[in-house]
């Protein structure tokens, strides 16, 4: 369970899109009584990705940012990983467009894609991590992007409101002063049909059935399902990840979680002492971003100082599947 | 440059859809004169996946044939990698719905997906090397299945009589007799257009534009440029595979090559000392499995008793993007 990991977090850009919803004219989107948005999910705007805003443009912005703030040449890459919670396009990956954009095309630099919907950002993590253990990678570069509103059904409020665009980039170094000191990743594919989005794969197909792959075409949540597929579980994933750092919940300093939902996040509230201080909220303003909410969490933090040089962090959400999946870094 | 990683390969599954076309089938699909399909594109047979012959469950099918073989149970394994080109569905990933077919639901065990198109299955084998090299896994499923004709277009042949529908798995164990000497991997995303799949991510909408959507959900390929674009970048790409591992391409007895075309498999033949007798070649009954093609064609090889103790393996490919990989495996 020892899997300690140094790393440093050289860089970390967002991109939000110009379009803001209001939650006044998410209610009338909804067609919910003026106020429910806000009053009944806790949003107060949700922002809208345009056209030319695609997955891959912005995060190129995000990259350009992280790549900024790192001080680093595009080309000193060593590797670029998409972490999306659904791609621009299925062939070729997120990662290969977005280094394209990024003016790397003819550089070699690797880039390819993970998914694990919106625990992606862990799954990268967890990759440049090892790559910097093996001596892989000097520098890596993990990019999320995420435009929920491509399947948002507003009939089904709880579906649709939740959710926002946006993209995010974090520049990770093989140097630095952080340690990762544990990560715990678990699935449980039993709650497979709790969130999914089934049309857009190989599976149903718009020229054999266009009726179903519309029907199919937006995001269905069972919402109370996926709560309960994931709380029931969290005390005993929450239990083996800090028993794996050899830390107690208390010693947490700042909790950087998934913005799922209102409810979920007060979960987390009650469930880790002193949580209520400690956990970043964006959830009214931004939003559950799917793969793009934990590393724009994180961005935001490092920006707001919440990050402090040996203090204890926390990265911690649950995805469709579901899966849950945690790390401990010492910043 | 030195990145040798141990491990055994200790099952491998393939499955196959019931169906099968025949070149004279794909003569009439595509409008062509009776024998063209197999004169101008090498092409015997293709299979092609029924309704029910779903990515989760071809994947699941492979996975139970590959487990058998290495005589573990399902639920001993440490992590499942699907590794496929086009998800079944965008969410949840392939990996959580093969956990779900594989009874286990309820296990916990991690479920990720990888994208690289054609190249998933080196991304995948290269996360996996990497969790052993750290003591992270012991026992690891990389699953890829791939359909293809969910996105053909017969009338480009070029772009579709190519392709075939198929599964494979592959178990990996952390204890093992075999070394990975080397592996390169780059990509280049100035061909992002040569091989392309536009529909079924974010950026186009049926709900927005159903023409446009409908026009771009079909598989589309520049085969002369996708062919050039690799090429050129094959012999550099060879040199450094090789000189990390520290042979020549003469030493090389077994090559696992991605089963592009039959273009790209004579110009693999041509390209290095002895390929011609050293190649696996699945191109005319099998043909392009996208993702697939390179497990499929490992797992082949290996039935057939052609990785051979001692001896010196190549996994090679190109994909979308595009990319190309390749690892160096003492056997």
């Amino acid at each position: 369970m020892a899997d300690t990991r140094r790393f440093g977090l050289s860089g970390a850009g967002i991109y939000l899109p110009r379009r803001s919803l209001e939650a006044s004219e998410l209610d009338q989107l909804t067609g919910l009584p003026p106020g429910s948005v806000e009053r009944s999910f806790g949003v107060t705007s949700r922002r809208r990705a345009a056209p030319d805003e695609t997955s891959s443009w912005m995060a190129a912005e995000a990259a350009t940012a992280a790549l900024e703030e790192a001080g680093w040449t595009a080309r000193s890459l060593d590797v670029i990983i998409s972490a999306c919670g659904v791609m621009e396009q299925p062939i070729p990956g997120t990662a290969t467009l977005v280094q394209r954009r990024m003016g790397l095309g003819d550089s070699g630099i690797p880039a390819f894609d993970v998914n694990a919907t919106c625990l992606s950002f862990l799954i990268a993590f967890d990759r440049v991590l090892a790559g910097f253990a093996l001596g892989e990678w000097r520098r890596a570069l993990i990019v999320s992007a995420d435009i929920a509103s491509a399947a948002l059904d507003y009939s089904d409020p709880e579906a649709s409101v939740l959710f926002g665009d946006g993209a995010a980039a974090i520049a990770l170094d093989a140097d630095g002063p952080h340690v990762r000191l544990a990560q715990v990743f678990r699935t449980y594919g039993d709650g497979a049909d709790l969130c999914r989005l089934e049309a857009g794969g190989t599976r149903l197909r718009p020229d054999e059935d266009m009726d179903r792959f519309l029907e199919h075409s937006k995001f269905r949540m069972n919402g109370p399902g996926v709560f309960q597929a994931t709380a029931r579980r969290f005390p005993r994933f929450m239990d083996d990840l800090l028993g794996a750092a050899g830390i107690a919940a208390s010693d947490l300093s700042c909790i950087v979680p998934h913005q799922a939902s209102r409810p979920a996040l007060e979960h987390l509230r009650r469930s880790l002492p002193g949580a209520a201080e400690k956990t970043v909220d964006l959830f009214a303003e931004v939003g559950n971003l799917i793969a793009t909410s934990l590393p724009f969490t994180l961005a935001t933090a490092r920006k707001e100082g919440r990050l402090v040089a040996g203090e204890l962090g926390l990265l911690v959400g649950s995805s469709a599947g579901v899966s849950l999946g945690g790390a401990v870094i010492r910043w």
